[in-house]
């Protein structure tokens, strides 16, 4: 059975989780504990020399990126419907992969780090960093349903985690409204299930 | 003819001019004034809501993100020797990818730009983020001729520029063997093409 190297609070771990449980694989969860360093230590280092959640073992094979994962997971046991085959598609998905490995992450990610794992480091630099961020991501959705291809992809579970969770980061998303909707179509796609504070309590 | 949109002393722009050349496809260079601003005005915008080079317009399709544009290329140019279809080679190179838009960029790429561009910063920082990346990369390239499937894919094309230039950032390379090593294979690739202080003057 796949296993996920997992923190139940990652918003990166969620990325992964998301994705098993739209595309209905079962998995074992595998607890890593970051609070006690576990991610640095040998064993785990030898499945991610990062020493970050989140990771996989699929019957053997090692993988480490929560983007590399979903592209995995689509490729081998969902469809293309999730990561196209096709050069401009395939792109078009790629170009937000690449946005929430970089920005999402440093800047909405961080944020909320700051905050719920009291991490040291400016809040305000990147609670900017994520308002930059979201304006972007909600000027493209003003005109879109989705991010990539017309239609769910792994963008949109790539980039979802940390946009849910934002909030958690004290970053004010009344500014988003068209965000705020994609939120929620990405809430109600079947199969989906969240973690603490997804969706948000009202 | 594929417009690249693109700053000479790029190395994310240099990522894309690297696969060009590579696969000998020719283009034409649109030059974006990072120093006046360029980048944040409307028309670039309009292009990459990030405001950010490089981006392509191929015959109408355009494109931002360094990893999308390398992932683009491939696909519709390249061949699957660059960017695999099968779900384990396609994630092994997606994983460097994704280190290639996070922390190959906030390291490497950042503490050469508080070097050459004299942007404000904390230079003590990012060379610490670069030095832990570098030697994750080094460890596996002391194992690995390439950084995926055995072979050069858009994995290694990411990830060189910000390798072959972090030294104009003042981190010392001399405790990467294995990396400078690679630096040395990718150079030797047909059709590679470098930029200033590519390869390394001696």
């Amino acid at each position: 059975m796949l296993k996920l190297y997992d923190m139940p609070l990652s918003g990166n771990c969620q990325k992964v989780r998301l994705m098993l449980s739209i595309l209905g694989i079962e998995y074992e969860k595998v607890p890593v504990n970051l609070m006690e360093g576990e991610q640095k230590k040998p064993e785990y280092l030898a499945i991610n020399p990062l020493g970050k959640v989140p990771a996989i073992d699929d019957d053997g094979y090692q993988l480490w990126d929560s983007q590399a994962i979903l592209v995995y997971l689509a490729t081998k046991y969902g469809s293309t419907d999730w990561y196209p085959d096709d050069a401009e598609g395939r792109a078009d998905v790629q170009k937000w992969l690449a946005l929430a490995a970089n920005e999402m992450f440093h800047g909405p990610a961080i944020a909320r780090a700051l905050i719920i794992f009291k991490r040291p480091g400016d809040h305000d630099k990147a609670k900017a960093a994520a308002e930059a961020t979201l304006a972007v991501v909600n000027g493209w959705l003003e005109n879109h349903e989705w991010l990539a291809c017309g239609r769910p992809t792994i963008a949109d579970i790539a980039v979802y985690p940390y946009a849910a969770l934002v909030w958690e980061g004290h970053v004010d998303m009344s500014a988003y409204p068209a965000m705020n909707a994609w939120i929620k179509r990405v809430e109600a796609l079947p199969g989906f299930e969240g973690m603490k504070n997804m969706p948000r309590p009202e």
